[in-house]
């Protein structure tokens, strides 16, 4: 009767096999999800020992001052750009930080484009909220990397009103650098189209410094969240940074759709903010992983598996072996115990070409799955 | 540009004015949010202690299988119902129960019918959403209960596809018993309507026993939280029951909307439901102070003071005193100090005549009030 032109998230699919395979006595080296295995900074831990001790109620939709000060002087200190805290609002994860720029930030009908690869909730978010999209394919020709001369050619074909990037993005690693970033901004002054920056994965970046939109103009939207650099996935936490008006809005359907993001998380990210040295030596443990993966995937006869310039992710080519990587992931999960992304997670047209292998795991669980991918690509 | 009807919620723009006069060293008595103030049960605080301990990541979409069990569970004791863990969803609070209900169970167009007064993030996250409403007045001549008959003219004069009640309900505290609840089932299967039964204030119930709608028919949807009764707000968990294909496509959407509740929040929701010891005493607490709450209001000189069957709140008739409560809460706070919620955050037309006060707070904070309201109604 409804009709749903949502997708399973496959990630997920494959992880709920793989946990089934494990409860039979099974092993799997997990490559499937991005996300850090790494438990929470010392500093993180004796924050939230310390909150225990008294209630924890509501806070304002827009979060505790304190966090949203402190993510200000982020903005200062890696940045050197002055965001009001008034124009941060903490958020449960980057999920609701998307949820809530699509709605307050755009009119009913009013359309958003993203890239092809991309996260698969840009669109699943959008069909959920009734909300119209564009995809705009990226080559690998290109690196992976979205151009103006992309977004004019789309936008030429079917106009849009919002335009959503995240560098470096999921789930094919590529960073924009800070002219390619600008060049992408003009273009969407020149077309008026509202740029949306999703920084989830800043500080995951082995080849530079990463740029921030906020680095250009206030106007654009700007989501992060302490999942990946943090290690924080299963805390939920994250925040967004907008326009003053937008932000209003935002926020007076925040306190209805979400009340305030959980206390608790806020107290352990206001900690997690002041751990950084923790987190900038996991960071180091994936840059050997990111080697050590793309030499072994090349090794095995993957196309397109130079290392990629941040997240922790390795999307590569697998038609040297098959053009159905749905089915090749589930056979190498089944006969190998080897967990991976199929393409269509992120392309719903190209994907069945691609396969994407995370590295925020350990070095051991990628060199076993290499191993064990040696001997099932041989049969 | 873009046209907003959302309204503030004004309950937390009266707790953002009472902050900012404490903050300048004026002393308030917090009769505004529908917030207890105590903090974790021991064993909640044990159990979150524990799993700081290991790395705390994303859970399936749906949940911790151990909380669905144990949520199962409790229907099976307190309902005496079978439903099965995999009808039941963890969510980010009752919110993120309702958005998922709005989405997963409800094309775009169709309409939920909500109660004036009712809780308000209801009309706001539907219009948030670009969703239409519906709304069906209750009177206070009925105790402020919806009845069949409401719902019948209601949906004669514009008809609807889903109803969404709340038992007891905020802000009145008024509980349907089991008949009652029966015959409003009853009326919602004959016009084909789906039930949706909002119930975050089971378990504070002074004067019978809660009846749940999973006891009629495992076709309706039930959303409640631990917010309230296990003095969780600020944790944001709660889970949401739906029929096995409304479910399924809920979770196909919380996969990309939410991805999951915090873990450690769920965590800590399963250590609260072996703790109910704890919080059936602090419901004991309530009861003495709805009381106290009601023999002074009614002693000031307010109407309909009677105290109220559930939840914790009183919601009376301030017409002796004012005809516009917004302006009289905003007096009351700045000259005497009491901090309470005027009736247009939960009713749009009448609400201008009624203030709400919730009784979840300290006796002696009551007390005090009510001795500080003696003196600002005299003057």
């Amino acid at each position: 009767m409804i009709a749903s032109p949502i997708q399973p998230f496959y990630a997920m699919e494959i992880l709920g096999r793989a946990q089934a395979i494990e409860a039979q006595g099974g092993s799997v080296c997990h490559l499937e999800i991005g996300e850090p295995g790494g438990k929470p900074a010392p500093q993180v831990i004796e924050a939230v020992r310390q909150c225990l001790e008294r209630p924890m109620g509501y806070t304002s939709a827009k979060g505790m001052p304190a966090l949203r000060d402190r993510l200000s002087g982020y903005y200062r200190d890696h940045h050197g750009v002055e965001v009001s805290p008034e124009r941060i609002m903490v958020t449960m994860g980057s999920s609701s930080g998307f949820i809530l720029t699509f709605l307050a930030g755009f009119a009913p009908g009013q359309r958003i484009a993203v890239t092809r690869p991309g996260y698969p909730a840009y669109l699943n978010i959008l069909s959920s909220l009734n909300l119209p999209s564009v995809e705009i394919p990226v080559s690998p020709a290109n690196g992976w990397k979205l151009t103006a001369a992309d977004i004019a050619a789309a936008y030429e074909r079917s106009p849009f009103e919002g335009l959503l990037v995240a560098s470096p993005a999921n789930p094919t690693g590529a960073v924009l650098d800070r002219d390619e970033l600008a060049a992408i901004i003009a273009c969407c002054d020149r077309l008026g189209v509202r740029f949306i920056s999703d920084e989830i994965y800043h500080n995951l970046n082995y080849t530079g410094r990463d740029t921030s939109a906020l680095e250009f103009s206030h106007d654009h939207v700007v989501i992060n969240s302490f999942s990946k650099y943090y290690c924080m996935t299963g805390w939920r936490i994250g925040w967004l940074v907008m326009r003053e008006d937008l932000i209003r809005r935002a926020e007076m359907m925040a306190q209805s759709l979400f009340i305030s993001a959980s206390s608790v998380s806020q107290c352990a990210a206001l900690a997690a903010l002041d751990a950084r040295a923790v987190y900038d030596e996991r960071r180091e443990s994936y840059a050997r992983n990111r080697q050590v993966l793309a030499d072994g995937l090349k090794g095995l006869g993957f196309k397109l598996a130079e290392p990629s310039d941040g997240a922790f992710y390795a999307y590569v080519d697998a038609s040297p072996f098959t053009n159905d990587t749905m089915d090749f992931c589930m056979r190498m999960l089944e006969t190998a115990g080897v967990a991976a992304t199929p393409g269509q997670d992120f392309d719903r047209i190209d994907g069945h070409k691609y396969v994407r292998f995370s590295y925020a795991g350990k070095l051991e669980t990628i060199e076993m799955a290499l191993d064990r991918m040696a001997g099932f690509l041989q049969r």
